[in-house]
């Protein structure tokens, strides 16, 4: 079978749930750390595990120009590559075609682009999107599709919805089907109601083994995100994952699951670490602000990580202000560490049948 | 007592020892990772532990600019503000202050110069110098003195040769004597060895707990280096540590034991480190290097580096090439543990009476 998808408990509309894949079981409802380029940039993969991520997110974008999907493949896959043992999904490179903006053209066929990198040429079309998450060896490959631009006309949004529907199918029909594996389709129709149903339908037709929700966190508003995952969930199978595409902040993540969401991926705990930035149950802190410079206390006296458990709110602005790597390296794992175990918290109040009372995280 | 020091065998001028500081004992020969601003650069202070090191050097210079030394003093010392428990050896700022050149000015008292950092002034004396170093908590202060610029007339050489025999005596004065810490006293005298010889006598009437020889590895090449060595070694206790400052590669540090040295330390393996740099047994490796994209074995596959048993070269390359921080993060935990795996296998010839056999590393 592809991936299996085990429901324990309810919660309202919440789950509480276990991924099976190749690469080890998941517990839902999971945030999946970025690792764009075959890194979860500024940690190691043993960090990654220690945060309690065990499913991370490869972008088949940057992958296919740098390093090269067949090259990975020659050298054994993208988990040995990244000597990372647990799941990988991997998005579908439309995403980050379609923000290449004027350096790319669409047709019916895929996507032609110029890479970022050298100026190179490339195609992307549903088939091979899909033969390079194959060949990068993802645990869970996403569909090709258009990420419709926000905002836009409800006549282009339509359009470019169908045209992902019937790019969906290709790539399910590409799709090779093995053990502990599995392909997603991805919800598309904008700030529309009925075009996320209608795609909804479309997908669940077609058959997937999990249904993502994309287009959205683009800039739309926490509002419309939530409004936009109420009015698409009711039309996927209940017994299937539910993943709300590059979503968020921690409230974003607490509103996705209470309203049935498994499965979340965003940049921002790793840029966030990159830039000075802790997430914390006391709201975000910025490292960088003087005021933390005589501070001996850690960021959160009560998280387990190696920031936390080791240095101070002082140390770490110095780190910042020397403009030092392992200022990135403790707040990364830090703010890994904030997401597992925010979504490890939610996934105990579902079991306890207490979301509802769930604080929302500033 | 101050710091220990024991001989546990000699092989011809080396000695294989132990140097016993109120922050455990460190087995000699040994090699010193720089931690400059309170942080061993690309690592945690585990990985730094892990790489084999019990000794780390941290800049009087860097530390009193930013975080400021009473502010360190505050938060408990550098052991505890960077969450090292191991030894620290502070340099006493002398060498980067020289460095500033049109920011500083020398006289009797001190130097007076400005920060690279925001312009301030500030004044570095051998009291001041040694002060900080007490506020920093390090469990071996180096006397300060003048890094003698080379190439310099021999007239220029001795005069300031002797000044930093004048604030070495200052500087001794200064310290105070705590149980398990330790001053230095550092030889000058260019590239004269009856210079070294007069500086080495001077410090020796002062009396130290070791003795570093300095203003080497600034341009003058191996072979002064090493004749500089021999010119100082016998006029310095034999049973007392000595210090080879700023040196250096691979080679330089299997001759420096050879010539009865214990002690280095050298931004080499760190620096290179960020610059896709690898040191291995067959040579130096750029990283850099497109012959490497495609090669599945490891830098090493005798090392036990999280580098080396983790990860391909292929893999490496990719990282450096998209500039990635693990690059830094796998490349100098990489050359830390060859450095540190190279002083151990030195120390083992040291013992079995065979150091003349060593192969010199590339």
């Amino acid at each position: 079978m592809s991936i299996g998808f085990e429901i324990i408990t309810r919660d309202g509309a919440a789950r509480a749930g276990r991924l099976a894949t190749a690469h080890g079981t998941i517990a839902t409802p999971c945030f999946m750390p970025i690792g764009t380029a075959g890194t979860v940039k500024a940690m190691t993969p043993d960090g990654v595990a220690a945060s309690g991520a065990r499913l991370i997110l490869g972008n088949t974008y940057h992958l296919m120009l740098r390093p090269g999907a067949e090259r990975v493949a020659a050298l054994g896959g993208l988990h040995k590559f990244m000597n990372w043992p647990h799941a990988v999904l991997t998005d579908s490179g439309g995403f980050q075609v379609m923000s290449l903006a004027a350096l790319r053209t669409i047709s019916e066929d895929g996507v032609a682009f110029r890479s970022h990198i050298d100026g190179s040429r490339h195609v992307l079309t549903p088939e091979r999107s899909i033969e390079i998450q194959r060949l990068l060896g993802s645990d869970i490959t996403m569909s090709f599709d258009e990420c419709t631009p926000f905002p836009a006309e409800r006549s282009a949004v339509e359009a470019s919805m169908e045209l992902s529907m019937r790019w969906a199918e290709r790539s399910r029909r590409t799709f090779i089907e093995r053990d502990g594996h599995g392909i997603f389709g991805i919800v598309q129709g904008g700030a529309h109601a009925d075009l996320r149903e209608r795609s909804a339908r479309r997908l669940v037709k077609i058959g997937f083994d999990g249904y993502a929700i994309g287009g959205l966190a683009i800039g739309e508003g926490q509002a419309t995100t939530f409004a936009m995952t109420e009015a698409t969930v009711p039309f996927l199978p209940a017994d299937r994952p539910r993943y709300l595409m590059g979503v968020g902040k921690p409230g974003d993540l607490v509103g996705g699951v209470k309203r049935g969401v498994d499965m979340f991926d965003c940049v921002l705990p790793t840029r966030s670490g990159r830039t000075a930035q802790a997430f914390t149950r006391d709201g975000t802190l910025n490292l960088r602000n003087a005021r933390h410079a005589d501070d001996p206390a850690p960021l959160d006296p009560e998280c387990r990580c190696p920031a936390c458990t080791g240095f101070s709110r002082a140390y770490l602005h110095h780190l910042v202000k020397a403009g030092e790597i392992l200022a990135a390296m403790l707040l990364t794992a830090h703010n890994l560490t904030y997401y597992a175990d925010l979504m490890a918290a939610m996934r105990e109040a579902i079991m306890a049948g207490r979301l509802a009372e769930f604080e929302t995280p500033q």
